[in-house]
């Protein structure tokens, strides 16, 4: 069954964007694993404040991002882009869905428990403020490390996979 | 001049105590570096909060667990212990006088934002909610990651020096 991944760039003390919204943090001179893992997806799980984001930063798509299929959580919109699918009502059953249809793992960007695997960017910063990385997961989760990187400049590039 | 050194376990979702201020989750099967970082210091800081959760722990201390000098920061103590040092008022002022003293380098236990070096032991949970490790570092901080080890069950030990 195809796996949902979550990976996304963390500050070392836990946030994914800056108290207003920034990402002028993030390492961006090197691949950092990224185009390792474009290839092991074909699609992307947003929920609705990220799909707006992607909408907003469209012109600004890193070098190799993949054509990806667009899945967008959200209860309030009524539409999403073309070749997008908007997903509302029970997502629980939605998701399992559509990881039991044949295609490469789903990339999970925006925090949501429904995991599988963790992908984290630790980057050597702390923020201090902003956007928490795991606001939505409430309970307590063992996970496995399964592979690691320690690039030169210092960021941690850590692989979970979800105990469940 | 001695250095401040903060070392902790912490979750990968930043916590260092559960929402009970539990403590369960943390590996103690191995010694995953202490002993080499309990020689290089010889005194340790702690907040109000910490020495009493100390004082109640005090026949639980791990093996190996060195004799070191005491420094207990709080306006609300009028005494510690006999051979600890009570510090009141100009925190800062009188950190650096401590650092400024011969000695090895002192474990700051808890968070603070008068540290020199994070050593973090990152546990591979998410513990959903509890005590952050990093509330009372406000403002952007970049760090530089000076050494790691990653254990077969997960755990990332990693160390930084902040750059101030």
């Amino acid at each position: 069954m195809r796996k949902i991944v979550l990976q996304l760039a963390v500050s070392l003390d836990g946030y994914i964007e800056g108290p207003n919204g920034e990402f002028d943090w993030c390492f961006t001179d090197q691949d950092y694993g990224m185009s390792d893992f474009f290839k092991r997806i074909d699609s992307v799980f947003y929920g609705r404040k990220t799909y707006e984001l992607v909408l907003s930063m469209e012109s600004e798509a890193p070098p190799g991002f993949p054509k990806l299929k667009e899945y967008v959580f959200s209860n309030s919109f009524d539409s999403v882009r073309k070749g997008a699918v908007l997903v509302k009502g029970d997502i629980k059953a939605e998701v399992k869905k559509i990881k039991k249809r044949k295609g490469k793992d789903i990339w999970l960007f925006g925090g949501a428990d429904l995991v599988d695997e963790i992908i984290l960017a630790v980057h050597p910063v702390i923020l201090g403020s902003g956007k928490a990385l795991f606001s939505e997961i409430k309970e307590r989760t063992w996970l496995t490390l399964t592979d690691h990187k320690i690039y030169p400049n210092g960021l941690a590039f850590l692989m979970y996979s979800v105990k469940n």
